[in-house]
C-alpha cells in the first residue's frame, strides 16, 4: 500500500504504521511512504547501549543516528510520538548469542524494561528524491527489496561491536549515477553520498547477482552498480557481539517516521 | 603563542600542545591554533557515559560530537594520535557531586581506568574563517576569552543530564552578522549557524556585560549580539547531574586537534 504524500504526512505515516501493526503489511517498505523518512532499527539491552551508541558515533556513514529511545520505552518521541517500535515495523529479526534465530512481525512480547531502541536513517528515504529527479530506481520498478552486500571494509570497532560495512546497491547509467550521488549527498542523515561505484570486487563483493540481504537487482548494459552505506551494518556487528538478545528490523522492512524528508535539515539544525 | 598555519598543521598542533603540557601556555586558546579544529572536553566515568553520549545525540547544536575515547584511554586516536586529554589542555575544571571544586592545568593524577573522554566541536574553529572573510572577532582584537551565557532554553534531557543551553556571543554590524551566520553554517561540526541574534532577553540573558563564563565583550553602536550554541552547555548539565566526579576543559581553554578545519567535511563523510 504505497502512500501518497499529502499536506499531513504524519497522518499518512500513522495510517501506514496502523496497517503494519494490524498485520496487513509485512513486506518491504521500499517504494512505500513517499516523502517520509524511513529508519533502520536496532534494539539492545541497556548494558550494551553505550557500546552501540559509540559504534554509531564512530561509523556515521552506515549508522546515521536519528533518535535513541529512553531505556525501557519503545516510543520514538521525536520521530513518531505515539508509535511503538516493538509492533510498528513489518518484520523483525531476533538475535540470540550471535545468531539470528527468528524473523517475526511483532516483538512486543519480547520487550524488556532495559531495552534501548536506536533509529538510523535509511536510504529508502532518498529513493523518492531520485524518482522525483527522473531516475529509475530499479527495485521500485520490480517491486522488490533493494540488494545489500557485505563488504571487506571494516567498521571502526566500539566496545563489543565490530564488523564489516554493509552496502545497498542501485544500478544507474554513468550520468544518472553522478546525479544520484549529488542528490543523495543532500541527505547525510539517511547515508548521504555513495561510498563506491563501478567495481564490486574492489570492496569485496564477489557476485552482484547473489546479495547477502534483500533481493537481486538486474544490471542493464552500460550501467554501473552504485553503493551506499547501509543500516544493516549493525546486524553484522550483532552476529559478532554475541549479545544474549538483540532485535533489529528485517533488512528492507523499515520503521516509517512522521518526519518528512524535506524536514531533515531542520531536524538536524534543531537547537536542542 | 598564536601559531601560524603551515603545510603540516598537525605538527603545529603538536607543538602547541607540547607548550601547554609543559605549562608554558595556560590561557584561553581563542585566537590560537589558526586552521586547526578546537574541541570542548567532557570526561565522565563509564557508568554515566551512555547518558552523556545520549545527551550529545539529542542536543547536537551545543554538543557536536567529534570523538569519544575508549573507556580508560586518554588518547583521542582519530583527532590527535599520541595526545593525552589529561594533560594537553591549558586548563581543566573538576566537578564533584554537582559542584565545580577546582580549576587546574593537569588532571593526569585524577585519571581513572573507567573514564571516557568526549570531544565536542568548538566555535573557536570558525572564528578564523570569520577573520579570513574580513570580519572583526572582537575578543581576538582584545586578546580575551569569548563571552558565554546561560540561556532559558532547555536542552533535551538524557538520563541524569539536563540543563540550559549555553551560548557564546560575538557582536557584529547587521551585514556582518548575516555573513557570520552563513560562514559558520558551513561548519556544523563546530556548532554551525547561530541560534539567535539581537535580543538577549528573548533567550533569558539579562546583562550582556556580565557573562556567566569567559570575559566581557564590548558591543559598539549599531552592532547586534550574535549567539552560537556552546560546548560549555554540558558543564551546566554536570552541575545538575551531581556525578561523584567529572572533568571538563575550563571555558575557552580548549583541546587543539590535529584536524584542519578544512578537513571537517571529509572527516564527517569518512566511510567508517
Amino acid at each position: 500500500m504505497p502512500i501518497a504524500p499529502t499536506q499531513d504526512s504524519s497522518r499518512d505515516a500513522r495510517a501506514f504504521r496502523e496497517e503494519i501493526r494490524a498485520g496487513r503489511h509485512d513486506g518491504t517498505t521500499a517504494g512505500h511512504a513517499r516523502g517520509n523518512v524511513q529508519a533502520n532499527l536496532v534494539i539492545v539491552p541497556h548494558d550494551a547501549a553505550f557500546d552501540f551508541l559509540l559504534f554509531c558515533q564512530r561509523n556515521p556513514k552506515p549508522c546515521p543516528l536519528l533518535e535513541v529511545t529512553d531505556p525501557g520505552s519503545p516510543e520514538p518521541r521525536m520521530l513518531a510520538p505515539g508509535a511503538d517500535l516493538s509492533r510498528d515495523l513489518p518484520r523483525y529479526r531476533v538475535f540470540r548469542d550471535g545468531e539470528m534465530v527468528e524473523e517475526r512481525t511483532d516483538v512486543s512480547d519480547l520487550w524488556r524494561d532495559d531495552f534501548v531502541g536506536f533509529l538510523l536513517g535509511c536510504s529508502f528515504t532518498f529513493d523518492w528524491r531520485l524518482i522525483g529527479a527522473g531516475l529509475e530506481v530499479r527495485n521500485f520498478v520490480q517491486g522488490t527489496n533493494v540488494s545489500m552486500y557485505r563488504t571487506n571494509i571494516p567498521c571502526r570497532p566500539a566496545g563489543v561491536f565490530e564488523g564489516p560495512l554493509v552496502v545497498s546497491m542501485r544500478p544507474f547509467l554513468p550520468q544518472d549515477a553522478i546525479r544520484a550521488a549529488l542528490i543523495s549527498a543532500e541527505l547525510p542523515q539517511v547515508h548521504g553520498a555513495p561510498i563506491h561505484l563501478g567495481d564490486p570486487a574492489a570492496i569485496g563483493i564477489e557476485d552482484l547477482s547473489a546479495p547477502d540481504y534483500g533481493d537481486p537487482t538486474p544490471i542493464h548494459e552500460g550501467e554501473q552498480p552504485v553503493f551506499w552505506a547501509c543500516g544493516v551494518t549493525p546486524q553484522e556487528a550483532l552476529l559478532r557481539a554475541k549479545l544474549p538478545i538483540a532485535i533489529t528490523h528485517a533488512p528492507g522492512h523499515m520503521f516509517v517516521t512522521d518526519l518528512r524528508e524535506d524536514e531533515l535539515p531542520a531536524f538536524t539544525e534543531r537547537i536542542t
